[in-house]
């Protein structure tokens, strides 16, 4: 491709994503198509000759029907994964500049405004200043980081002998039963063994018990076991639940285990210093995961991970071969994680602040946790509503309970009206289990969210939840 | 930021990048700052105020300095990792998108295309219809995704029980001793440990000795252990040795091994029928990468991991929590790596296609296969060079050995003159181990490499290592 055919594909593209956002409200949430439907647009094999970029504007639109649309202002599903116009065009001089960290030497700038911005974000944290940061490209990934650095430290570096399959004491992990699927996931990944992990009760707030983690840590060493790591959830998936960190850390230190806390989506809230008393005692964790592509609006894929003692993480992943010594003593972010190449994804974080300063983003966040407040009232007030969890950030967990109605048959009707919201092409909320009974998980926070979208939803899910009031049964 | 700032800082940010493309060839190719100097760029806080795009321009040029450009013409360092200006618009796409991937609902459009891209990919390489493929960041991460499901596979899902941890017989790990360093690592992370790793001695041609694998496993099963997966390399990263793919594959099937085929770089070669018989027999590996990021020009990260029985993977990685149930029968590509979320990457694979067809892609690797031939043919011409390995694709290991210089001061005068010609800016190669001595890797494949490219470097090159010759001794 000539310079001058990007500039004249490029230009018509960036037209195009704009025309795509502003659009954003019109289009239904959640994609309608049937598996296979946009498989089918592609020819089954590939194209010998070069075929240009003249229609790629109508070629991306035939896949529009496939894609759910997260960055409407009526996505409400899973937690926010935001990508706001300032990532986009990091995204594009990141590519642009196709860099590709290896060592520092293979990209200094790649590696030293990861550094700074990596420090940029500890400092809007709140996170004391001991603490390193590295992008990783999710949190199931830093799960899985941070639970190898775990079993390492707390084998004494068994890699460099037998490995994990040597150890005499079986090492165990401990994670709430709240806790999102990558930890369990990262857990077995890892070796432990689903025989060695437990999942900790929770309480009436869906937090980790202490007394209970106590116990099995208690039970654990009697039985000959050798606790090794705690996942922290502050901020679980179902209902944004915290886990007591300060008491954990303390029990951590207390009994040599690794805390790490995984504050993927709650993790953005921390820019407030008036939401930092949820994590209070962070400052003990040994590592803490924060996506700040999720909420706050730096595009997949960057996962921001701290650790207080960076030793630790660098002997469990440094590798030295010689066509990468580069004989400059500066940090090589090869040993701070699993692959070797990297993204220039730090300038997304730069682009970020340039564009909103820590102050836009402050408010914006706010302006979420206030939506959030608001539906939580509504619902609240509201005859055969619900609320089934705290609200502490901007999720709300719902469920609408007529007279007459329980378990399972609730359950299908739960389904059914969250399924109705969501063909409805005007909003886009997700199902979810919570203590064995299905219920509505608004999750608030997409960039373009206004109160008025949230009032519109908040209307949806009445239409589509009540009627079964007035049918006869 | 606005539709409107966007499209303008837009046009500008495409401007700039097509710019900085074009004046490649004047910049320095290794970055010539000392390590802190891109860093103090930076304020040590982050703004707390928007502070707009408006420089932005001069911004980024105050960056270049730190840049190792890996898309200069003169780039002949580690291997090629091609960002095309075709890559650098399907990001722009991707990202203004905004799509994550977990589930098929999630963005059954990014599920699709990325299935559709990696059986054209699978066609274009000449792998059997069986193989299914799916993108992972780097090979590294595939590495560890292969020895995981390996191990899993192995020890009867031993996740589901104890763990690793709670095997009895060590399971054991077979990789030439001139594996990439991630390969090693991945063991490591897997958990088998140090003890548990097999270096298997290599050729003269620097490839895995088969009788050598074949005793070592011998040797394990007598001693109770109990092999697991060989990893062979196609294209080692020193000097792109290719281990024999057939005769390892039969002994992994008559043994019951997984095997893994590691062709991260010479994987791209595969697209030209005339270099297929370098992995032939690849059809009987258990999983593949290669990395389309690298030679092909496919821009990071695009790793290209297929497998041949996919329930293998997807028992080893799946998760099935009631937030991610979708009700649709439709793969779910959360359940064939380690991460969760996924950018919509498979549009580089499409717009690499559409810029530039199979014909077009297969003519570039042919120039770069021709351009090592060139430089492997003037070295062995000449007086005092010698090519130290076979040249199977498009990397050229070489040494200046005058007369009388041998043992340490030999590695010093190589490691001398490699540094002359990186810090001239004018050319940038790896030095590295061979044999326990260093040499130079001349690695061609940069997109915009031509011939006469490939004679300055080697006009250079013999500037920078001959002089010693005359010199007094």
């Amino acid at each position: 491709m000539s310079p001058e055919e990007f500039k004249r594909v490029g230009y018509a593209l960036i037209d195009w994503i704009a025309e795509y956002r502003a659009r954003l409200e019109q289009l239904p949430v959640m994609a309608q198509v049937q598996p296979g439907e946009i498989k089918a647009l592609f020819d089954p094999a590939p194209p010998q000759r070069p075929q240009g970029f003249e229609g790629i504007q109508e070629e991306l639109e035939a896949l529009l029907p496939g894609l759910t649309h997260w960055q409407s202002p009526n996505f409400f599903a899973w937690f926010p994964s935001n990508a706001p116009l300032s990532s986009v065009l990091a995204d594009l001089v990141a590519t642009g500049l196709g860099q590709t960290g290896i060592t520092w030497q293979a990209s200094p700038a790649l590696s030293e405004v990861e550094e700074a911005m990596m420090d940029w974000l500890r400092q809007m944290l709140g996170l004391p200043e001991g603490f390193q940061g590295v992008i990783q490209d999710t949190a199931s990934t830093a799960a899985l980081v941070a639970l190898l650095t775990a079993r390492e430290r707390a084998s004494g570096y068994a890699q460099n002998r037998g490995g994990l399959q040597a150890e005499e004491q079986p090492l165990t992990v401990y994670v709430s039963d709240q806790a999102h699927s990558s930890v369990p996931k990262a857990a077995l990944l890892a070796g432990f063994g689903q025989d060695n992990l437990r999942l900790i009760e929770t309480d009436d707030r869906f937090a980790m018990r202490l007394d209970a983690l106590a116990g099995a840590i208690e039970r654990d060493r009697a039985q000959g076991r050798k606790p090794c790591a705690v996942v922290a959830a502050v901020g679980t998936t179902a209902t944004t639940a915290i886990d007591p960190v300060r008491d954990l850390a303390e029990l951590c230190r207390e009994q040599g285990l690794w805390l790490h806390v995984d504050a993927a989506m709650a993790g953005s809230a921390m820019l407030l210093p008036e939401c930092r008393s949820l994590w209070e005692g962070v400052e003990w964790a040994d590592s803490i995961s924060v996506n700040p592509h999720k909420w706050l609006g730096m595009a997949m894929d960057l996962s921001a991970y701290f650790v207080r003692e960076p030793q630790h993480l660098i002997r469990a992943m440094s590798t030295n071969p010689s066509y990468l010594a580069s004989g400059v003593e500066a940090r090589n972010y090869k040993d701070w994680g699993i692959p070797l190449g990297r993204r220039f994804r730090a300038l997304k974080i730069w682009f970020a602040l340039k564009d909103q300063g820590v102050e836009g983003l402050q408010a914006r966040l706010r302006r979420d946790l206030e939506n959030a407040r608001w539906l939580e009232a509504q619902v609240r007030a509201t005859p055969g509503w619900k609320v089934l969890a705290p609200v502490p950030l901007q999720t709300v967990c719902v469920r609408f309970e007529p007279p007459g109605l329980s378990g399972e048959a609730l359950d299908q009707h739960t389904l059914d009206w969250v399924n109705r919201v969501n063909r409805s092409g005007q909003a886009f909320i997700t199902p979810a289990m919570l203590r064995g009974r299905w219920m509505a998980r608004v999750s608030i926070g997409a960039e373009p969210t206004e109160r008025h979208h949230v009032e519109a939803l908040w209307q949806l899910m009445r239409q589509a939840a009540e009627p079964i009031e007035a049918a006869p049964r």
